[in-house]
């Protein structure tokens, strides 16, 4: 929350409302009640768990189990008069008067009061508290609340926690081959599966109980299962159990986890066909007409040395292994596989859609509200004006823009570093040095990139909280989500924009032979390496990519919380002297343990990770068809790093119930669209496809690859070069007439010299024809996928079809019942007129009574997914109504 | 449907299980119950209708109101044996002993055992059931069903249609400016509103009565009211009384006139920009200079003959008049204005899914679940294998690929046509027949075009009728959502075909001089006229548009059915011998006057007209700006014109209730998409906006447009024209060494001569950049208006919080009530125990009883939109079943 401590009533908030009277239970995460109650039902209806209460899950009776935990610190002034400890409380026992207080004991005694008040209001709400005797003169106390049973139903009415109350039916199977397809299906996943019990009503819906029977046990044993079953590494293969977690962590890290494992199942397909694209360039790379030109010493392109003055020619073979390496990524496969890619993005997103609404109809949550369990973060929101709002969206605008800018600063900065770094380098005497300048500008700087993005990363974390708490938003689901896009904005810029600069930029502003562009006095724009920037491209993409996923988050996601324990753990020690040790150690309570866990944040930097590699997977896919597999052994261990760190490092997160993603989902849309016109512009701009393609269309003589890298390589006359940038020292300057450089210009013999050539203007008339293609070919077939998928499977609408008849079929009943009721009502009530007062009338209305109850039991004992129709419109409520106002 | 007759229970469709025992009465239409139920909602809660029933809208008891009627035609057997008629009906005479029947009897006979089962059925069902006596020979019979209040109740109950129950809560204005503008539009708009009486609950929702408390007077006030204030031209221009539409005619027809308004406001700005964009064309013709050099006689630029030996070189200026028009709709207002446009229909869309919503909220369909008013076509569906439905598909599939080459086809004779007799024309000897060959041919082609477009039209929306019964879909709405798509898509292609050729075809595959492209032997493709083909493109559209509109729309929409009605009438007539005269016309019931009338066969033809109408508004926006203003003078006789024909010329069309435009929506996202491309494409490819702005700023040597035409005209060698083809009898042939043609070619002289020159590549690559700038440009906006309307109006998302609201109020005070209950029960069971048979046990029986039936009472009486909470959890319904089984 935006405001710190116990301050309640300032800021009740107004969808709390909605939960009433308890309101100022619930202000801080308006999760409360839904936790208690998530927990209860968690527990079975007979006491069974007693026999596992030993370790300290229960109050001091061991019976009733402690729901929820609220822990403080306390200065406690009584303390200072008392000697020694007083291990029970004593009740009655005459306290000294207060005489003095300091102005902390003064701060201390407000916030006591505070909590006294609190907890008198929890207990007049019908919770139950135990608490620490305070008996120390400063320490940790913890108070402990049990929800009763009654409390429990109460709330779960207002949140509308349904039972599984449906009618017994089976879902018949599909039958002839599906069903075969199913089977073989079943026996070829069985040691994926997780070897938790099986929930009894996947196959069928039970009956007749009003109250929760779950077929798990507590809360206990389910912690060694999901650990055993989900959290450890060694059970990578395994399909997770998500109704298990559903249940200990409630639906929203239930989601997080049922999506995390569609997109990791759905990285499987990519990462082959990615790995076969990948083949695919390594078999056909020794057939590459090209790349063999290239490579080949007899073809000697003399081309223009790379810097002034300190770079000699060179010749076009020494560039062979990059041309080589570049065939890798760059060769008609990487083409279809952008297109699969694109096409996949649209399928996991339907995919997704249809898991989500599976889930939704297995957890009941169908019919909720979003709204409801929203939370006001202030009150005073409401009275804000737009002009008060003002500053705090200017401060918002202006800060991205100038974060924004920040990062497009560090990636020039990067590349002004590699360009005088490789000048510098040049100037060495050293010939090793000299001729290991590529790869060493290009690693340190990727490094130097990383390394930027890695602590943007985390400054841009904190902006964006504190930029969204100064736009002060009404609810705590509008804060989310403004936090959200902010953060993602940033993060994605931050991880970006170095690889969409050597994507797009790179190369293309360097001018031509005697006409340089410099971006300082004497310093060049750097150029692409000889086989393209695609190459590059994707080094930068891998160690991005793989830099990232292995420092951030896996290093900081163990390391941190680790490191954070540590020093928590050594704050206490060192702030609680000796004299607790002997109190507590002896004994320590769950709550005790728990209270040394991190607490949980969110989920929203475990998203925020998938997403971004989301983007690495689509956005520049058609450069780096290796990213899917990359991806796919990172979240294999991600999938179980996270579990184990929600299971052993994180305190037990509040339940929250969603229904959704929320704005995740919107985000991974919009990256999926945005991938198709980048990989539209990477395949048709980065790569050589095009040109390729024209070549041999167009221009070569005889269909064949042979003589296209002659023909992408421009003329320069030599003696054309500005005075004091010819080569020094260059062995061959003698022998050199005509240098050649990768463009297509007017040869120096034509009228229009160094002009664009016709073959540019065709060639870039390609390119971006392919883009118009390809662009509209893959929205469309995107278009065509989502509609043809429909968003809810097939057996859920079935299954929501036939409740509803079962529902329809218990209402002629109840239909039927009623008529009787009201006739026998009728006969009575003649009777009754005539027989004045010779039967007692009791047994009419005690026959009625029993009548309407039954009616009842039978109509809540169906009211499945829409309850209690009867009261929908005035005859059935007239029935009723009439015979028990008799 | 599908089958005709009564024979019901072979096909009883799984849907209608929804409505249990009723199912049998419903197939047809699966609304008859919502039909009668619409139908009493408009009545008053007391019989206040009385008073009206003169009118024979009554069974004979001029009590029961008749609220559906079936007809038949009979043909009675006994009539032959009884002599006369029989005005009376006579129970229990004795009919004569059947002797012998023919095959025509049997026939009969088993119609009439059918109709008695039916109507068997429905008296079973609850309703009241009055017919005519079958007395005659032959003849025309009613029946007349009337619905008790009890049956409506039920039907309401399943059908969960629901009553005004909602709590008293003033909705709070928008204070400061918001609410003085508001006024003001209040008032400027004030004589626009239909004088009808405005509903009450617009700011005040009725609480207090379970029973529908309308505002209006049942049927027939309505009926004039409906035709005074909406169903006239004289009020065209005031606002459609929406709600009262939706009362009489129900949801469906609502939400489209609904739809059709807003449409129709949303074309104002758009004609007042179209117009303005028009007028930015007329005013800066004087200034714009690539035409005035056009028509400058002074620049002699001689032209190729535009055919082989009959034409002869002709001179630029005289084709200066199509020039000046051209710019009219060539100028750079026009790019803005397709931008606009597309920013426009995506408002409309969100501003359409806006009021959806809000109808939805004042119409109270927000709970509306669609399936349940689904009806399955045939119980067979469900059995057909694969197989059984390939032939179905397979001959889908090929008819619509044979209708679109068929379209294909006439568009390519009409190309024929064109070629053929401009050709034929040009032989002419006559002066004046030769000058105008252009128009002559232009005009007839066109209408030509226009003729063949209405004709397949008709044929069109029969085929694709046929294909989807062939198809058997499950359901209504299955079959109406593949008839929709086949038969949008066939008109699509048959109204767009024509225009899409001279958008992006015509003019392209001429070849150059010399090297023409021929159809066949001597005729050459066909030219765009001098001033470019944007203005044919114009003309095409409008005629075509404006045809279609008058004629499709207007004439056939008003004509055929009068013709049929009289078509019909002699029929009647001349079947029915005079014998009914004297019985019939004396006293003409309703249900005589409305047989007479033509019956509602659907939305669809009001739709598709309606979209294909915004299909030219939106996809070539570009090159005929007035096409809103044009759409929009239709729409405003449209809406009066369909409204006349609902009130006065169909019968009263079945009601249904509808959330939705259904798939209609969806076509309208889709042109609107798809507009995007096209109109990128328009002006990229079909205008010369982007070679002007090439000129402009990369060729002209001092930054004007002076020199364009000449820049945009090649150079050709006249003795390269092959021999047979140079101009016969031309006067000047021999002054002529080059001619000139539209197009980027090197000269004569050049090296590569008549190649594509590098003008050429260049402004291909501009115009290619320039739609993918465009498209992306554009859909980005779209996404950005979508994402910051929100699709649910504010006010509305308020009111549905403030209602949940109120419902947790009630809860809390029933949550109140019921622990009371409860320790009154506990506080007499205890006393009970005590003393055991002192008092009698009924009166707490009785006191239980009745403190539970003012619970249900006051439940029944505030569950507006999500009722009856309380029998959700188990706690709720527990409390009453124990004080209940006591």
């Amino acid at each position: 929350g935006v405001t710190a401590g116990l301050g309640v009533e300032a800021r009740r908030p107004w969808a709390c409302r909605l939960l009433g009277l308890f309101g100022f239970l619930v202000c801080d995460s308006c999760v409360f009640f839904s936790q208690i109650i998530n927990n209860y039902l968690e527990r079975t209806q007979g006491e069974a768990v007693d026999k596992a209460c030993s370790s300290g899950m229960h109050f001091r009776d061991s019976k009733r189990k402690v729901d929820y935990v609220l822990a403080y610190h306390y200065r406690n002034r009584l303390a200072r008069h008392l000697p020694g400890r007083a291990p029970q409380e004593r009740p009655g026992s005459p306290g000294p008067e207060v005489i003095e207080l300091g102005p902390l004991d003064a701060l201390e005694e407000e916030k006591r009061l505070q909590r006294e008040e609190y907890e008198r209001n929890l207990v007049e709400a019908g919770l139950e508290i135990e608490k620490d005797p305070e008996n120390k003169s400063q320490g940790l106390s913890f108070v402990r609340i049990h929800a009763p049973w009654q409390v429990l139903s109460r709330e779960a009415e207002i949140l509308k926690i349904k039972m599984p109350t449906k009618k017994v039916y089976e879902i018949t199977e599909e039958g002839g081959i599906l069903k075969k397809l199913n089977e073989i299906w079943c026996k070829l996943t069985e040691p994926l599966q997780p070897q938790v019990p099986q929930q009894e009503n996947t196959n069928m819906k039970s009956i007749g109980t009003l109250i929760a029977n779950n077929v798990y046990d507590a809360a206990y044993p389910l912690h060694d299962l999901l650990y055993q079953e989900w959290a450890r590494y060694g059970v990578f293969y395994k399909f997770q159990p998500i109704d298990l977690i559903r249940k200990y962590f409630g639906e929203k890290i239930g989601l997080y986890f049922a999506w995390l494992g569609l997109y990791t199942e759905f990285l499987i397909p990519s990462s082959v066909v990615g790995i076969i694209v990948f083949l695919y360039g390594c078999i056909t790379i020794e057939s590459d007409i090209p790349s063999k030109e290239m490579c080949d010493q007899r073809n000697a392109f003399t081309m223009c040395p790379l810097c002034d003055k300190f770079c000699d020619y060179w010749n076009l073979s020494s560039a062979c292994a990059t041309a080589r390496a570049s065939h890798l990524f760059d060769n008609p496969a990487t083409v279809f596989f952008s297109v699969f890619m694109a096409v996949w993005a649209t399928m996991f997103l339907e995919q997704w859609k249809r898991l989500q609404m599976r889930l939704s109809y297995s957890w009941d949550l169908t019919g909720l509200e979003e709204e409801e369990f929203l939370c006001v973060l202030s009150q005073d929101e409401e009275k804000l004006t737009w002009s008060d709002r003002m500053p705090g969206y200017a401060t918002n605008f202006g800060l991205i823009l100038f974060m924004i800018m920040l990062t497009f600063s560090a990636v020039f900065g990067v590349i002004v570093y590699r360009i005088t770094t490789a000048a510098a380098l040049s100037f060495s005497t050293k010939e090793t040095t000299r001729s290991n300048v590529r790869v060493t500008v290009t690693a340190t700087a990727v490094i130097i990139n990383l390394v930027v993005i890695l602590i943007l990363d985390e400054i841009y974390g904190a902006v964006a909280k504190w930029l969204t708490e100064i736009e002060v938003p009404k609810t705590e689901k509008t804060f989310e989500e403004r936090l959200i896009l902010k953060a993602f904005l940033l993060k994605f810029v931050n991880s970006y924009a170095p690889i969409f600069y050597v994507a797009f930029f790179k190369g293309r502003f360097v001018g031509r032979p005697g006409h340089y562009v410099y971006v300082f006095d004497g310093y060049r724009m750097e150029e692409c390496a000889p086989g393209g920037c695609l190459m590059e491209l994707c080094i930068q993409l891998s160690i991005i990519m793989l830099g990232k996923q292995l420092i951030q988050n896996n290093l900081f996601e163990i390391g941190i919380p680790k490191l954070k324990k540590l020093f928590r753990k050594l704050k206490d020690e060192r702030t609680e002297p000796k004299e607790t040790d002997t109190n507590q150690s002896k004994d320590p309570q769950q709550w005790d343990l728990d209270y040394s866990l991190e607490p949980f944040t969110g989920l929203t930097p475990e998203y925020m990770e998938m997403i971004i590699q989301f983007g690495f997977v689509t956005l520049f896919v058609a450069s780096f068809p290796l990213a899917p597999l990359f991806a796919l052994l990172n979240n294999i261990i991600e999938v179980r790093l996270d579990a184990k760190k929600f299971v052993t490092e994180l305190r037990r997160p509040d339940t929250v119930r969603a229904k959704d993603i929320g704005i995740w989902y919107n985000i991974l849309s919009g990256i999926g669209k945005f991938s198709v016109i980048i990989n539209a512009f990477v395949i048709a701009v980065t790569s050589d496809f095009i040109p390729r393609l024209m070549y041999q269309y167009a221009y070569s003589q005889n269909g064949t690859m042979h003589g296209f890298i002659n023909h992408t390589l421009s003329y320069f006359n030599v003696s054309h070069l500005k005075a004091g940038t010819q080569p020094e020292n260059s062995p061959f300057a003698h022998d050199v007439l005509f240098c050649r450089f990768k463009d297509y210009r007017e040869p120096p013999w034509s009228q229009n010299q160094y002009e664009f050539s016709k073959q540019y203007w065709a060639v870039l008339s390609a390119r971006l024809a392919f883009v118009i293609l390809f662009q509209n070919l893959v929205m469309f077939l995107s278009v065509l996928v989502d509609w043809m998928i429909p968003d809810i499977p097939k057996d859920i609408s079935e299954q929501i079809k036939r409740e509803k008849a079962v529902l329809v079929d218990f209402f002629l009943k109840e239909e039927h019942e009623k008529l009787k009721l009201i006739e026998s009502f009728i006969a009575r009530d003649q009777q009754k007129h005539k027989s004045e007062t010779k039967a007692g009338p009791c047994g009419d209305a005690r026959e009625l009574g029993r009548h309407a109850g039954i009616l009842l039991a039978h109509a809540a004992s169906v009211v499945g997914p829409q309850p209690s129709l009867f009261l929908q419109t005035p005859c059935g409520a007239w029935g009723i109504e009439r015979a028990l106002l008799l």
